[in-house]
């Protein structure tokens, strides 16, 4: 199988990489590097079966002449910053709306069907069932963020509806882990790593998140494409725990040795749009068998791991 | 109040500027008239309080400029055809998604936060519940209009929580009277002027569809924006009523006193994306006092009362 992975120099497309090829697929890898890596490629770049492009989604007809040849798409390109999208709101409209209609369109006129999209659970807005499942009542947006995504996978669904496709589309909790390079864990550890006495805490630090290892993350989509034959295919993707945003801070401080002072901003929300509680019912795609191998705990410990040994990774902004 | 009425040109946009009008309110309106009509606007034009820009929704600027001074935004241009979507798919991105996108950002910057749009009933795809409320389970989309006119809802809704603008969604079953242009009842007076003895029908002539006339559109809308004062007020439009596409064919039969041959194309859908069955619950949009005047049968034959009447409009392409 030929795998077309945009995106495949950012933290779980570069991962998601690597496990292609090691299951013997050949990839090509499309990426704008933006925010995408290089380093991050290291170890796909030694398959033979690896090829690169440089390219940017916005631009068609690249992406759709690289696209050429290849049996399914894994469109992970994406702004995935959901937390400054009021700073520029347009970036997730080009980025994620209008770039997913461009694949789906090279896709369309390649005559590529299949498609793995990496939506959110931040689509769910502020639900009101815990944990929340893949049909919960029909969501009211909260960030462009999810809006956007939400655009995503609207079109996504059209395309198979409408031009025969099939998608697996995932709905993640935040995944962290290796190449990690946004997000709470790596906010609160490279402030840290320059004022080890005081943390800054965005929020009242009672928010509730959900965790994912970026491994587990993959395992659970290459095992989904391969298992789930329906025409369009959602799953949730998380852990079956949450865990306050004060107790990631507490493992990661006592990881470190350190005894920070802590100050909060206040309030439920670390930000407009930020959801105070993201839990979501995992029971489909644990029904093909999967389930993750690391908890929110070990997946924090992890990542600070990760991000010790790689200090330069501080220095990207994701 | 003034109002700035985007695609005032069109069936819904030109109807309601009569209303805001009537009703003693400015109206700027703005169209690029592609497929809206000058002779639409012959009474809003008899206003003083009425302006007309000619300007596309693309074109940011001139959007951004036309709209200043305004209270209100009525975002009413859009691609309006949900049938040809396959043809070209990115008419919907284009001018549905990106479109609300630069009508949200030309608000923004002009600092006008409340904003009125027409979605559909199409977002709902093909669901399970009839009458289907507002809130079923989180549908998947069935065609590439629904997902267009879902991502401008997301996008809106975004907008609320980010920048606190205040939005009046509604979710329409087809409207039609006065300046209708297209759809099922339009086609097929258009086909028996031409050929009185035989009727082309897509489907099977048994899917159920709800129709609404745009006088009875525009009151609940008005009456909506007036009483609904929730951050993000969302209700479906419609009579509490359906019929099957043949029972419309036996009315504009009956009322033209044709008898043709009738032929189908077959299926439970008159074309890819075509919803078998649509019947909204509009519980929530009742309990603000308004109540359809026209059934559906009495909508459908004044809509033919006004093509026999307005037979140039047949001419038209919408």
């Amino acid at each position: 199988m030929q795998a077309f992975v945009t995106g495949c120099g950012g933290f779980i497309g570069s991962n998601l990489a690597d496990c292609l090829l090691r299951d013997g697929h050949s990839v090509v890898g499309y990426d704008n590097f933006s925010t995408g890596q290089l380093q991050f490629l290291e170890k796909a770049s030694r398959f033979p079966s690896f090829k690169l492009v440089h390219g940017d989604t916005l631009d068609f007809d690249r992406l759709r002449g690289a696209m050429q040849g290849s049996d399914i798409v894994f469109h992970f390109a994406a702004n995935a910053d959901v937390r400054f999208g009021t700073d520029h709101p347009r970036k997730d409209l080009e980025q994620n709306t209008i770039a997913t209609f461009n694949v789906l369109e090279a896709m369309r006129l390649n005559e590529i069907r299949r498609i793995v999209f990496p939506s959110t659970g931040s689509i769910y807005g502020e639900p009101n069932i815990f944990p929340t499942p893949e049909q919960p009542p029909f969501p009211v947006q909260t960030s462009l963020y999810g809006a956007s995504k939400l655009a995503c996978e609207g079109l996504i669904q059209a395309y198979c509806e409408s031009f025969g496709f099939q998608c697996w589309i995932f709905r993640y909790v935040s995944i962290l882990g290796e190449r990690y390079t946004h997000g709470h864990v790596f906010d609160f550890y490279k402030r840290l790593r320059d004022s080890p006495d005081e943390l800054y805490i965005l929020g009242n630090g009672r928010q509730r998140k959900s965790y994912l290892a970026v491994q587990d993350c993959i395992e659970a989509m290459v095992l989904a494409v391969e298992k789930a034959r329906n025409k369009i295919n959602i799953f949730n993707l998380g852990t079956d725990e949450y865990c306050e945003v004060n107790d990631s801070v507490r493992w990661i401080t006592e990881h470190l040795g350190l005894d920070p002072r802590l100050t909060y901003s206040g309030g439920e929300r670390g930000w407009i749009g930020d959801s105070p509680f993201i839990y979501l019912d995992c029971t489909k795609i644990r029904s093909l068998g999967w389930k993750p191998t690391l908890s929110i705990r070990d997946g924090i410990i992890r990542t600070i791991e990760y991000l010790e040994a790689n200090s330069w990774v501080l220095g990207v902004r994701a």
